[in-house]
């Protein structure tokens, strides 16, 4: 009815941007006359395949969760995917979402799935694995999980904090903690932990704040470390957006950064190099998390569901600026 | 063949929360072992409905954006959906990304989608207007649209800055814009120009600067400013990563804010309480937005095309912290 071949109008269908505007415009006319829409549905059954990888991201308003999110969807975008953001907050939110994006797995809408914020109680991931189903695990995982995992040294580069800290003799320390069945602040506080015990320094209970991975958390957990008799010198938080908040806590106590105390994050979002800021933190290395990541998930929709789990870990390193008075890394 | 019902079956496919962990791993036991999975395909073609709203984002590094797509999610679980979310990124991501989209919505892969970063430009959604696709224009707006909108009141949102400026004597003012083919910094540029007009001050090119939505168009945009031999007692950023900018600018210049100069942005990021920035700004009813536009979308996935476009319009207040001395609304 278009007056044009086949070809073309599938071309329209799919979006394809070699074709004429006019033409275009012809054909979506009489396809929306004719009320014709060839379904989704209809191509999935034919080809087994949608082309849609479902990436689930927790506090998007943590922004290294956007950032990750952007990393993926260029990787997704080069390797000809699409990508579908499924937002899976903290608490009994999580669950849900994790639960859907699978149901949608399961049923075929999307072809794959990356987790970013697996824990340790997630039983719709342990479902999951139990279908050997493609997904991986990013940026989070799991201790002996059944899956590909790809996440930053994080055990490395909470020692490297520990190191900096202790060769610059700022070895009245604190640490700024989050949820222990996250694997994420866990392992950067253990590396920091044992890096400090090579130099004979234990962090006493006082010298620990605990909380969420948010603002809100680094700013009371400051506050309390501040409030103690001797109060430390140099304190580490286990992500950026803890550090913001302790570094506005420190600035409201009247506490001068660095000179009387030093901050240092781990992710090395934007906002790190902010000026407002301007925090030395732990790099993680997002693009290539996310690269190695979306390899790995399309090896196993490609169908190598014989191959072992692989675990990958990348390198992330110290990122010095004014939080730490631009002391050179150790 | 797991000994349950077909109605058990299915809700555990569904991922429905009412199933007993014990009947659920059997369940998917067995249909992991038979290789048995009913596809969404089947499912999408019986019942014509996927239950899943794609709502396309731009830049979500701006807050603004992941904030407007939790309150969307929440709104959206609210309403039985699931959310799926785009980044179609400024530039020519963008395109791309909403002709994908767009290509999901035609083939029956999403119900319906919201439109948070349409500009003038965007050849994808003219195509989905003359197709009458079920979607809804939230945050950025089109003049003379024929689809239904959902956006702050932008114009009375700038206009209540200029009179706050004015009615605190700080009338040499300055503006942070952004690209002009954008509703909501064009909108909001105006309606300040409007309120200065109202005091017959005029906003000359040299108090002027423009970029992108961007903390580092806001820096460049603030020495820009300064530079000048009057700069500046007071000045609006179009929205509030602007104003972070123009905030360590202003900082680095050894500016004083609030005594020296005044900033003002817009839209009320959770950012813009922190002490470090502390910002006046334009409140946006993020969470309003998002249920407002909802609603009328998911009226018109439910059949109602012959309603006239609607063009829903909420009202911003003015949130006045330190950047203005606290000083109170006019």
């Amino acid at each position: 009815m278009s007056g044009v071949s086949q070809t073309t109008v599938s071309r329209v269908l799919r979006g394809h941007p070699h074709v004429r505007q006019a033409t275009r415009e012809k054909v979506l006319r009489v396809l929306a006359e004719t009320g014709y829409a060839p379904s989704a549905a209809a191509r999935t059954m034919r080809t087994g395949s949608t082309g849609i990888i479902g990436v689930l991201v927790g506090r998007v308003t943590n922004s290294f969760y956007p950032e990750l999110a952007e990393a993926l969807n260029a990787t997704i975008s080069e390797a000809g995917q699409q990508m579908s953001l499924w937002l899976a907050e903290e608490g009994t939110g999580r669950e849900a979402g994790e639960r859907a994006a699978l149901a949608a797995l399961r049923t075929g809408s999307l072809d794959g799935i990356v987790f970013t914020t697996a824990t340790a109680e997630s039983a719709a991931l342990s479902e999951a694995l139990v279908q050997h189903a493609p997904i991986v695990l990013l940026n989070r995982t799991l201790p002996g999980v059944r899956c590909d995992t790809v996440a930053s040294d994080n055990v490395a580069g909470g020692r490297t904090v520990a190191r900096y800290f202790i060769a610059h003799a700022r070895s009245e320390v604190g640490l700024i903690g989050g949820p222990l069945n996250v694997s994420t602040g866990a392992e950067r506080e253990r590396g920091f932990v044992t890096g400090l015990a090579e130099h004979d320094i234990a962090l006493g209970p006082a010298t620990i704040a605990r909380g969420e991975f948010t603002y809100e958390a680094g700013r009371t957990g400051m506050e309390q470390l501040l409030g103690h008799d001797s109060p430390p010198r140099a304190v580490f938080c286990v992500n950026d957006v803890i550090a913001f908040g302790a570094l506005d806590a420190a600035r409201e106590a009247g506490v001068r950064v660095p000179d009387e105390l030093w901050v240092v994050g781990f992710d090395d979002t934007a906002m790190a190099s902010w000026g407002a800021f301007a925090l030395t933190t732990v790099r993680q290395p997002v693009r290539e998390m996310a690269q190695t990541g979306i390899r790995l998930l399309l090896e196993r929709i490609d169908g190598h569901f014989e191959l072992a789990p692989r675990h990958e870990r990348l390198a992330a390193e110290l990122v010095v600026r004014r939080s730490t008075g631009g002391a050179a890394p150790s």
